[in-house]
């Protein structure tokens, strides 16, 4: 089978947001195995929705629409794609209920409009949106499937997940499919394909896919069969294949980042960390604690963007700025060991250099840790080549290996 | 005109990433007075580009392409486009000169498949790719023009603003088109519409068209004359119209985000800043130092993650975390009070909160300034039907608006 996605709505023509919905979804569907081959954005208007659908419909199996489902004049997907597959819209006496009950609420005040929120294709499938209005649905005509998701991404994905994800599975018939995720990073994209290219070639069931992210690459595992054991059991020889080959620049399976496994690997040893920044001025730390939970192992940290912050905050020495400079080996040992000792943590790491856009040299950064013994190790990384964002971001990316490799 | 965008890259229908290209460039065209219709992505199949450029074909005055340059053998939008609109690739000596002297730079290795980047459709305008190998170009034929720009995002924007927008404004023959963004924090979409609704739906030249981000709205006037200096003065009294009506909401015209307005408040007036973060875990500090030269205001911070850190690191007294706990005002206060004091700072920020998922209140947070008179002034906040990523990133709004407002 296979899928296309039309997201409805003027806000993406204008630029004012990137699809972010068609991205959730495709990464969905590619892990379903069902493929998808366009994605549409248009406005908010009729006639051409109604053009969009026609085309979809003459391609594809499964259509999937996002946005238009709210209670205002402008939106108008669901009588459009209704009308597009001869069907009238009624209304749904429980939705009409839940959202009285809804606007029932204290602060909240019901306007009739909203009642266009509870109509519906006839005979399709309520698709509930517990942390919204406005809910989907999906139904099946003339052997093409429509399924209609609400615009705003954290309701898109949430929709998805809990209530499209079944119906698609049943409508595909597919059966259980499962994937697991291989983190890798220190090799790049091209360096992994061919290593595993042919093995790659070769799997049908599973599936071996890479995805490059900034700096790192995944790997997907991806496995149909009759049961969910079943499907873990047969990934199980590829990912211990993989292993094998790539050995230890795979940091993890399943652990979403870098700064999660790092975390990770410091709770199983009940281990604490702490941070001082300089060039990459807080991202450390927010990448952390944008983690639930990182207050078990993430003290705290200093942004040091000034040579005061590091001799006031940090005990970095004068002398040692003086004779060495902020951007070097000797000050971001400094950093580590003063942060690990402000702090009282097992672990500290630092970061110092020049991220641009002016002095020099462009992109030198030296990224330390302190470790429980009380040493401390520093890397030299030199990303001339790099702009700002990403000189910060791989930065922060070597801090959270160094972390990995002195907790295992 | 109206315009049509083709993003080609099968990695975009594996969810791999969202479609950035296409929000750029919608803006970029939104801008110059160009309407946009419809987004297409297809994968790199030259069935599926086909079709999809002759639908583009039918239905648009400019087609823009993205992606699809490169010099392997699924990069092949040159060759799918221009036989869509029945032309030969030829190789463009220029180009190929160009190439070759590209790859005999130290470290790189010429394969004949990069001349691929050096072959175009006759007669075509090439758009130069400083950043990258694969140039873009443009052309017409049968009254339809197409523009052809590179995949990565970075080579995307760069050909796009230095390339492409003066070849569409000379096609569609607009003269000069402006645009200023007036920021807005502190009143939500809605009440700015209501507000001025009727003033938007009646001005045609220049239009004003409202934006929302996370917390904030962006309010975009844009003027269409014959040279820059007219445009510029038919938008001066629809600005001062928008202050009027709007007041101290507004926080600055043309200034990118909060941080940074509150950066070039404070730079203005020679005054420096430092911040204290619990629930922001770094955010504020990573906003501030996103932002290039900002060492000459923000002078650095404490993560202070744990109680610990907040009294070794900032000096808050073990009596006021006992008595009102970490989560309160007088805390907040003392770590606002205690960054400006250990930094040196004019100003410094603080934020202490919980952004959940765990305890008790959850999106309770108090955000504090400290001033240059020694006072501190808090704010409370109560965002407990957010998500952790939400209720972090509008506290570190509110410590940016309470810089603004205390440097104003």
């Amino acid at each position: 089978m296979n899928a296309e996605l039309i997201a409805v709505g003027t806000e993406l023509l204008l630029g004012g947001t990137a699809n972010l919905d068609a991205q959730i979804i495709s990464e969905k569907l590619s892990e379903l195995g069902i493929n998808v081959y366009y994605h549409t954005v248009v406005g908010d208007n009729d006639a051409r929705v109604k053009a969009a659908v026609e085309i979809a419909k003459s391609r594809a199996d499964i259509i999937i629409t996002t946005g238009g489902l709210g209670p205002t004049y402008d939106d108008m997907t669901k009588q459009t794609v209704a009308a597009a597959f001869g069907k009238e819209l009624v209304r749904f006496a429980d939705e009409e209920k839940r959202l009285r009950d809804w606007f029932s609420a204290p602060g909240y005040k019901f306007t009739e409009n909203n009642l266009r929120q509870a109509d519906f294709p006839e005979g399709c499938t309520i698709l509930a949106n517990p942390i919204g209005t406005a809910p989907g649905c999906a139904f099946e005509s003339g052997g093409k499937h429509v399924v209609m998701l609400p615009g705003p991404p954290r309701e898109c994905s949430r929709m998805l997940y809990e209530q499209a994800v079944p119906y698609l599975k049943k409508i595909s018939g597919v059966g259980e499919i499962v994937s697991r995720n291989i983190h890798i990073y220190g090799m790049g994209e091209s360096a992994v394909e061919d290593k595993l290219r042919d093995y790659m070639l070769e799997l049908t069931n599973p599936t071996l896919a890479p995805y490059a992210k900034t700096g790192e690459v995944q790997l997907r595992v991806t496995a149909k069969a009759a049961t969910r054991e079943e499907a873990e059991k047969m990934m199980t020889p590829v990912i211990e294949r993989v292993k094998a080959v790539l050995g230890d620049v795979i940091y993890g399976i399943d652990v979403k980042s870098l700064e999660n496994a790092a975390l990770l690997a410091l709770k199983a040893k009940n281990l604490t960390l702490s941070s001082a920044e300089s060039v990459t001025g807080g991202l450390i730390a927010k990448r952390l604690t944008d983690i639930p939970g990182s207050s078990a192992v993430f003290k705290g940290g200093v942004v040091s963007y000034s040579d005061e912050a590091k001799i006031a905050l940090l005990g970095v020495s004068a002398d040692t700025l003086d004779k060495y400079g902020a951007v070097s080996s000797e000050t971001a040992r400094e950093m580590a060991l003063g942060a690990k000792a402000k702090l009282g943590t097992d672990f500290a790491v630092a970061t110092t250099g020049n991220a641009g856009p002016d002095g020099e040299p462009l992109g030198l950064v030296y990224v330390a840790i302190a470790t429980p013994d009380g040493n401390a190790d520093v890397r030299e990384l030199k990303m001339g080549h790099w702009d700002r964002d990403r000189i910060r971001t791989m930065a922060a990316h070597q801090a959270f290996d160094l972390v990995l490799k002195a907790a295992r």
